[in-house]
């Protein structure tokens, strides 16, 4: 068997235990060391533990490094930081951003010539290739995402801070008549609305005003305003027994109509008990690609868009067109 | 604007059809000439209708060609044939003869530097990028390829040789009840019989036998004997409201267990109205791809795992990554 690959994790939260987990069920992937800003002692990994500011050391030693922080606050800096010293594997999602994130990453892995895949994970990523792919192949068609139902972390905390709210939860939910629409092949135009709807379950705190809450999730602008949102309050026990899992998932879908005037339709659905593994095994085996694709020469930033799908396999080429093509 | 990207269709049957019509969607694409073995004034094209044999006046006039003849009649001669001479795309679907055809292909594309994209299409093509994505992402999981509800022309034609019959179309059809438990995250070991249904529509000749018809259907070996099946005998006129459209589709979907014990569910699901339409519009994306990469330098016979997505669209990397990632 070949030498596995060396692979290191920056961030040890919910997305960095996802990909420790992944690599542990990836023979071909081995998990060097895990590097945090929380003191080692306070990580329970089975893979060594490193101070983040001694990443220098592991240079050489790392063959690919996957960055599990948060878009906003780690990677901007994170990012062109680690694309200097290793080839790196990220989920950079602030959809908006990705292009100037793109450029700053990609300078600095061209310059020490490391290879960076960002925005990777399954929105962006996995929904990016769905996208990008039925749109190529139905140039008249229209092609909508749906995420959930699921948990939305920013959503969720943006209840938690609101005053009263003891704990809190908020599920995104495609809204079930317009997703029936589309998969009868309508193509309408849609508002934010008629797309999603927003669930919340809050554990109040004692003698909060349950009404003010509910008002000031529903108006909230920017999270809920545009939304039809449902509020639901419920007990701790209640709460905790069902509603501190990170289900989520969703689908992209695209309905086109070729030269005879027929309808065709492509659907890439996920369904995921939890989100952050799931993330977690989509970075993993990017990281696989990663690798190879550096092997072969190639330097600098790119996406998902950019590698093709052979090279997420630890099968060889020729095993993949015998048994897979 | 750039020069639209030069295509030349081989053969000109319900395929190369659906390549024309998708190539009259692609404003980057461009239809040179139909190369077919028929007389050309039988053939109703827009563009120039060539004999085949005078294909050769083409080189250095087409980009590439796209072979839409009959996998196991045309393309084992054909597919190296035209590599030789132009960049080609072929839609090759004998799943257990893809390794001998890709490295006869993969010798003549070397030796003339040209570049082969074997084996596109839905199935083989996007159902087997779904398969590698999935496998890839959930080592653990279980991958199940569903065909229909739609028509195989195979299993058709096998009806319409029998004694008696008139006129004959099959359709596959996924069991419902097993597509059910899958979906629900089972992952049993099925049988053929299992996975999919075969229903037959018959127009008989008149005074025809159809007990006889009935019983040399379902027992066909290879084609119905393992499978349970469903003969309808009718009318030519209900036959020719009916049962003359090319529908097909099907599903590939993997579930599989990520490390913490999440079950984690992926499916690409396609709907089609049209299957040669459709299987049209992948090879002309797949062309405009093979185009660029053979550009970059690349040669040889290729599949579609070593196609990076983004080569498919029309848009550049950075529209791209701007709009769709």
């Amino acid at each position: 068997m070949r030498e596995p690959i060396r692979i290191g994790i920056v961030g040890y939260g919910n997305l960095g235990r996802g990909v420790e987990k992944a690599v542990a069920q990836s023979p071909d992937l081995e998990l060097t060391a895990v590097f945090t800003r929380r003191p080692p002692d306070q990580i329970q990994s089975r893979a060594q533990v490193v101070p983040v500011e001694n990443s220098g050391d592991y240079r050489g030693k790392i063959d690919v490094m996957i960055l599990c922080g948060s878009s906003s606050n780690d990677l901007p800096e994170q990012g062109p930081f680690f694309a200097a010293q290793f080839n790196t594997v990220d989920s950079f999602d602030l959809h908006a951003q990705i292009p100037e994130y793109f450029e700053r990453v990609d300078a600095t892995a061209k310059d020490s010539g490391n290879l960076s895949l960002i925005s990777t994970g399954w929105d962006p990523g996995l929904f990016s290739l769905a996208r990008v792919l039925f749109s190529s192949i139905l140039p008249t068609g229209k092609t909508y995402t749906f995420w959930g139902e699921g948990v939305s972390q920013g959503h969720s905390v943006a209840v938690r801070r609101l005053p009263g709210v003891k704990q809190a939860v908020q599920y995104t939910v495609p809204v079930p008549e317009t997703v029936e629409r589309i998969r009868q092949g309508e193509t309408p135009v849609l508002t934010t609305r008629e797309k999603h709807l927003r669930i919340c379950y809050v554990v109040p705190e004692p003698g909060a005003d349950q009404t003010a809450i509910e008002a000031s999730i529903k108006t909230m602008p920017g999270y809920f305003a545009d939304y039809d949102t449902t509020v639901h309050f419920t007990t701790e026990e209640e709460f905790a027994a069902n509603h501190t899992g990170m289900p989520h998932g969703g689908f992209v879908i695209t309905t086109g109509t070729t030269g005879g005037g027929y309808q065709q339709q492509a659907e890439f659905r996920l369904k995921l008990e939890n989100n952050p593994e799931f993330t977690g095994s989509v970075l993993a085996a990017y990281a696989r690609a990663v690798y190879r694709l550096h092997r072969e020469g190639k330097t600098g930033a790119c996406s998902v868009l950019d590698i093709p799908l052979g090279y997420l396999s630890p099968a060889s080429p020729a095993e993949l067109r015998k048994t897979m093509i």
